[in-house]
């Protein structure tokens, strides 16, 4: 027990502060090189797909938040889990005859990563662990860090299209496991999960009874012959906490509008979880009234032409990327099936002074001023991830600068 | 240590969830009494100043955002903090020659909850114990509670205009106290501290090396003869975090959008706290970007007139409160100096059959349809807490209502 001095000014920042850390901060503030001058800078790193224009949210869902805005009626407190007709529009959107939700299924919270905190703050305790993806999106470390869960990783299978290695996943279970962290599509993978496999997965969860957090917030963004299942669809016994929002599907990361949804048709969660998740929401007071005023509207008066015109550029941006890097010796391109995201294999014995992936960014940094984010920041090393949302000639001219710098390093 | 089943579903939600509960809702959820049926219903219980349309934001506000909103340039994720030009935006408006500010000082959160939140979460571990002012606002136990905080109340006092009972305060403290909160103007008081009792205050955090949370968010919502004195202003050696928004000021709660400044002349919080805030402002990444974009022309370019005629028309209520209400036996107002509550004394032994703040509540609900806050929700038994921020003539209504209800139930 630490004590806070009274006879002079000593002031220390809390435990909890100190092990709250952004493990892409870590590594990416510790990259020192800076790019080269003679060439424009391209960032590949951001998952956000906002920064050019060329992905923007449809115009009928800024009008409907207009309208909110001009309305004056959507500017005081929502009950802190959302309006009630908020709540609905999702449920009606988002059930399924297999997985029906009602508005109590659904509360809404400040992005996805507010879900994300609340679901793990829910069903965990310190000294607790948790299993999350290895690739995996950081921020479920950061969020188990802060509160003391210890965190195990479960291997994602590159050569199996990123599917979770179930055996080892399930080796990890112990009496202490709380909840297991199921991401679909994929951060960072730009996978997406068969059938066959999320019902092997459930399958695992039901022997060992875990329940599972469902990170789907890249729902429905999946390319030509693969279909995104969600996990609530394929269990009636399996409860499950998935968690969404606008950010992606429609483009709008920065609104801070998330979601979860209680998916417990054999009453495991029962009250207690359900209760818990709106003392939790007491704490921030849910997302921005007016985005949840115009919510309805958003979701459900949306051309479906806008989706699939993001999907069909998604795809195309996933295939031009595919088909230079994939031709370039030292990398293996793990095809993406979905998201915004490909993870590229460095095969660093093939290069003469590159040895893991943090040098291979650091060198393609300082030679072409081309910046994408090493594996290691997903936990896996010699790896790196490419967010395909820029434009296509963006895109052309980072690769082709890739392709010239692994020709220079290759052996 | 708990440990999970594995060979059954049993799932519990966490101690955190468990201890996470609001006060206001623990007591108010056992009020079983219905409205009259015969009376129109009037509540004076919520803090939300818009649900009458008589209290809204400027058109230049609502301007500002469907700008932002229209320009499709804020929709991506700003960085944890808040966007440099809207942190600077709000240090520029808040800067004091005294307290200067700059864009490093000010971090953008989720509301003012989110601000707070995040400032008893850096300064507090568990197992410390933090003052808190009784009555004062519930968010601020239940954020303690949450976090295992302890929490020690030191005493407003009301025949002082609710200052601070600044001995008894200074009694609570021990190695083991984090933080003092402080709340000027005061939810649930509608008192404004004078700049001697501010000092006084100063005094004791000086002499106790005891950090500051000053909850701000009434700031400059004061009425005639009183004057608002930013806490930090007054000081240059006691570290304070202040916490502020748009909620109140600019009467837009539900849009989220709090700040926190760092007020660290000496640097006592140093680079610590500071960096404590930001990890801790990556798990839920700020406040809806729209907002933010917007939030330099809403802080800057919003007519002055506008704050005018909003303390006016609160002072007129205030008045119309005081004035009606400190004529009805068996009640006394003190009368409110700021922001948009009053609190008022119920004398239970001048009643026949009201032995407490919460049988009033109830019996005032059942009999008259009128609904306010019992000031136990507040730490503070057999007072009421009113809003006054509903129009005029609904105010009246209400008031007329209580007077005869008062008057059935008086000795």
């Amino acid at each position: 027990m630490s004590s806070h001095s009274r006879d002079s000014w000593k002031v220390s920042s809390s435990i909890v502060s100190k092990r709250t850390s952004n493990p892409i901060r870590a590594i990416v503030d510790h990259i020192k090189v800076k790019p080269n001058p003679d060439k424009s800078m391209i960032s590949l790193a951001l998952g956000d797909p906002t920064l050019f224009g060329n992905f923007k949210i449809h115009q009928s869902c800024t009008d409907a938040v207009v309208k909110q805005i001009q309305s004056y009626k959507c500017n005081g407190y929502p009950p802190s889990t959302g309006y009630p007709h908020a709540r609905k529009a999702v449920a009606d959107k988002f059930s399924t005859p297999e997985a029906p939700l009602t508005t109590q299924d659904v509360i809404l919270a400040s992005g996805c990563s507010g879900a994300l905190e609340m679901c793990i703050g829910v069903l965990c305790n310190e000294g607790d662990n948790i299993l999350l993806p290895r690739p995996g999106f950081s921020l479920y470390q950061t969020c188990a860090d802060s509160k003391g869960i210890q965190v195990r990783y479960y291997d994602l299978l590159p050569d199996k299209n990123w599917e979770m290695d179930l055996k080892q996943l399930e080796s990890l279970v112990d009496e202490r496991t709380a909840a297991v962290v199921m991401n679909n599509p994929s951060n960072p993978c730009g996978s997406v999960f068969r059938k066959q496999h999320l019902l092997d997965f459930l399958k695992v969860c039901e022997r060992q009874h875990l329940p599972v957090i469902a990170d789907e917030i890249y729902c429905d963004l999946v390319f030509s012959g693969n279909e995104f299942f969600p996990l609530a669809s394929l269990t009636k016994t399996v409860p499950i906490l998935s968690v969404g929002g606008l950010a992606k599907k429609y483009l709008v990361p920065g609104w801070r509008l998330g979601w979860i949804f209680i998916h417990d048709r054999n009453d495991i969660f029962a009250t207690e979880v359900r209760d818990g998740l709106t003392s939790l929401s007491q704490l921030i007071l849910g997302p921005n009234s007016v985005i949840q005023g115009a919510l309805e509207e958003i979701l459900h008066q949306t051309d479906k032409d806008f989706h699939d015109d993001t999907c069909t550029q998604l795809e195309a941006n996933a295939k031009l990327s595919t088909d230079i890097l994939s031709k370039v010796p030292g990398l293996k391109v793990i095809v993406p099936q979905g998201a915004m995201y490909v993870m590229i294999s460095i095969k660093v014995e093939e290069f003469k002074d590159i040895p893991n992936d943090i040098v291979f960014t650091e060198k393609l940094l300082g030679e072409e001023s081309v910046m994408c984010l090493p594996g290691s920041v997903f936990q896996c090393p010699n790896f790196i991830r490419i967010v395909f949302t820029s434009p296509p000639e963006i895109l052309q001219d980072a690769y082709n600068r890739m392709a010239e710098f692994c020709a220079r390093h290759h052996i």
